[in-house]
């Protein structure tokens, strides 16, 4: 038995990089076999300032930093939050700019006792913190538009790091604070409210920083896919996620059936960026055929919206286990009212009967949730709504109800057209809301398939 | 002008701590006076481990076990995001160590070349890493009972600290362990998926982080509000959020017209939380009134639900903005076909006329979205459906197709009773989503009211 130490057991490492190690499906990074830790452009670290970000809420700061940089074609290597005391974020500074090129601390710069980042960050870089009387009037003048007093704390907001420059906040009374640092080095301060801190980044911060680090181009596209799975698309795509040009980066998310295919492609010119972007998409859709239903804001409620426009036609609905569900994503499309003329939720099967025309008879002999019922259900909304095609959906959604033969996940789906009604059965897995979610994609699938 | 060094300028923060710095209405700490950053308790870091999680990823870790730490008496007062690099790993575990009693890693416990944790956390407190057959024998049981063929890189899983104890990971591969080192200290390793390391931390972490800390036991509970502002709630509840008994923690936190107030209470004994918890209801429960709609698990629809249920009535629904919402709401609750019958989405005015007997007078006198088109839908789908009762909503949810008499967010709600129909008119803010929100728990709050 062999008891190496630490630094030994990493050179066990030599687990060669080869074996199997395939980038991990939900984060493709370029160059899947260069270690997820090296990669490319300057590094930068995030620091949350605040005792309450540590109480159990959601750190939205770091992921939208984190994605802006990563465009400009910098490298998040580190993120820490740290609680309202001195030492701690003067720590947290120094540390971080000794491995990271550029710093952005949030949060801090309030006006109370326990706001002290300036201070923390001032320990950090050994400078001086100066009074901008200057900043302070202004401060005054926007509390004064507001007709409010100023409170005396509020002085403490116009204390400049020496050298710094001020970032004027349009949204709140802290400005944040820029000091370019000897080596290219830069420490940004940033108020810790989102809604101060995310303009103020990208509008102030991020062409700077865009500049600096050479100006590069980005341009994004999500491309939406339905009806394969995660690990089946990755296949599919294989050599374009596993060989990207560089400055390209690839992200596959998967939920609740959809897969989302994130690229992003920075160049030196615009032009460079599309042009790359474009032959990315070529290959995409060729991979992938009908199952890429849309691009970034699409959605498959959207898309059959858009077929349903594009041929004039009306759409009406009939649920059972999805409650409504069909009909409210439906209508989340601004405009919906064009072609969606309503959908009966006919949750009880009397209602199924009276309100719908299937026949009791039918209910009777094959149950509710069959494939003979789910086609008198389209065929009957789609009659009394008087629209051109229709769809309808009945399934076990669970938790209780299911039987062997019938088990809970089971859905039928049908589609109904001028040309005709087709029937779907599926078995979704997944707790009761998950199978709703996925039955109404399915069936918004299906009418857009029978659209094309 | 002056030039303080930094630790001057902190010495700045004279500013009186009574300088109307009161708790934060979203998240009030037990003694508002108290500055943030001090409290009671040991302190705890987390750190997690991967360069994937800095990548844009929302980290739901730390937050969940903020919560948990909590509850034990254990504050959270550092939370770190490090690459897969061996000397960031090695450098945050020590770092912690030197600030907090428990320090918490998760992630880069897998297989793989880059899960480094082990012999970074190793490399920090100055331990070997023992390999240990028995844990080898144990991943490769359970890789064959799932009839899968062992990877060779699956061995780095069974190098474990010396002197820690391994934590059995039930649902994967990569066992934790946990250390404790001088000083009443301790360090543990977890998995990164939050489905292994959740359960974990649960079963066999917080047990022995609470005997540790006194064996706190902590009760909680939600108490949910609707009809109310938070900023009102807050202020009804004033004495009792603003000093609470020691060991009571209240956070409010708000939601699109629902409010909820968290309730926490740390105790020595059981029946002490229990006592003080019922204390706190009772107070709650008299500001509030009726505006406390449930607890806990209870929403707005399972609320409706259990009181129409209590009566052996049976509901149905007319939607024409919220499109399926409401009914989708209703179902979310399994069981609710005990009394939902079912809903009719007549987005189209030809459908409130066809499928729900509105008349076309009504229609063209008042327009789709008034208290009288807004009655006919609610008592047409209450005889139709044969219902017991029903509830009924039209509006404008927007962005489009407002006017000055009849402006986006008018929402018309009815509810109809066998003791007759009341009408509401609403005025609800936001965007398309959240005024539909909005309007569903209106029409929900005020059938939950008329059930009283």
């Amino acid at each position: 038995m062999a008891h190496p130490r630490a630094s030994a057991l990493f050179a066990e490492g030599r687990t060669p990089r080869s074996e199997g190690h395939g980038p991990r499906a939900s984060a493709l990074f370029a160059e899947g076999r260069t270690p997820r830790s090296e990669g490319h452009g300057p590094r930068a670290e995030v620091i949350c300032v605040g005792t309450e970000l540590l109480s159990g809420k959601t750190n939205t700061h770091v992921p939208h930093l984190s994605r802006l940089l990563r465009e400009a074609g910098i490298r998040l290597t580190g993120e820490r939050t740290v609680p309202d005391e001195l030492a701690a974020i003067r720590d947290a500074v120094s540390g971080a700019l000794s491995r990271a090129r550029f710093v952005i601390v949030c949060g801090g710069l309030g006006p109370t006792f326990d706001d002290i980042t300036r201070a923390g960050a001032a320990a950090a870089v050994g400078r001086a913190l100066r009074y901008r009387p200057d900043i302070f009037a202004r401060i005054l003048r926007r509390f004064r538009r507001h007709a409010m007093k100023v409170p005396a704390s509020n002085r403490r907001q116009a204390w400049l790091l020496e050298g710094a420059r001020e970032l004027d906040n349009r949204r709140g009374s802290a400005p944040g604070q820029l000091l370019e640092l000897p080596g290219g080095r830069m420490l940004v301060l940033l108020p810790g409210p989102f809604a101060e801190m995310a303009p103020m980044f990208a509008e102030a911060v991020l062409p700077r920083l865009g500049r600096l680090c050479g100006g590069l181009r980005t341009r994004k596209r999500v491309f939406r896919f339905y009806g394969i799975a995660e690990s089946a698309a990755d296949e599919r795509l294989g050599r374009l996620l596993r060989r990207p040009a560089p400055g390209v980066e690839f992200t596959i998310l998967a939920c609740l059936g959809l897969v989302d295919l994130h690229v992003s492609v920075a160049a030196r010119r615009a032009a460079g960026a599309e042009g790359e972007l474009a032959r990315i998409e070529r290959r995409v859709r060729a991979a992938l055929g009908r199952r890429c239903f849309g691009t970034d804001g699409d959605s498959l409620e959207s898309v059959a919206g858009d077929r349903l426009r594009a041929r004039g036609w009306t759409l009406a609905a009939a649920e059972s286990c999805t409650g409504g569900l069909l009909g409210e994503r439906l209508t989340r499309v601004p405009g919906s009212s064009d072609y969606f003329l309503g959908s009966v939720v006919a949750y009880h099967d009397g209602l199924k009967e009276s309100l719908l025309g299937v026949r009791r008879e039918t209910l009777r002999r094959w149950g509710a949730v069959s494939a003979p019922v789910v086609r008198e259900l389209a065929e009957g909304v789609r009659a009394r709504a008087d629209a051109d095609c229709s769809v309808a959906l009945t399934g076990i959604a669970g938790p209780d109800g299911g039987t062997r033969a019938k088990p809970v996940g089971l859905v039928f789906i049908a589609v109904s057209l001028p040309g005709g009604t087709t029937v779907l059965r599926r078995l979704f897995a997944g707790n009761r809301s998950q199978i709703r979610e996925r039955a109404a994609s399915a069936a918004l699938f299906e009418l857009i398939s029978r659209l094309s």
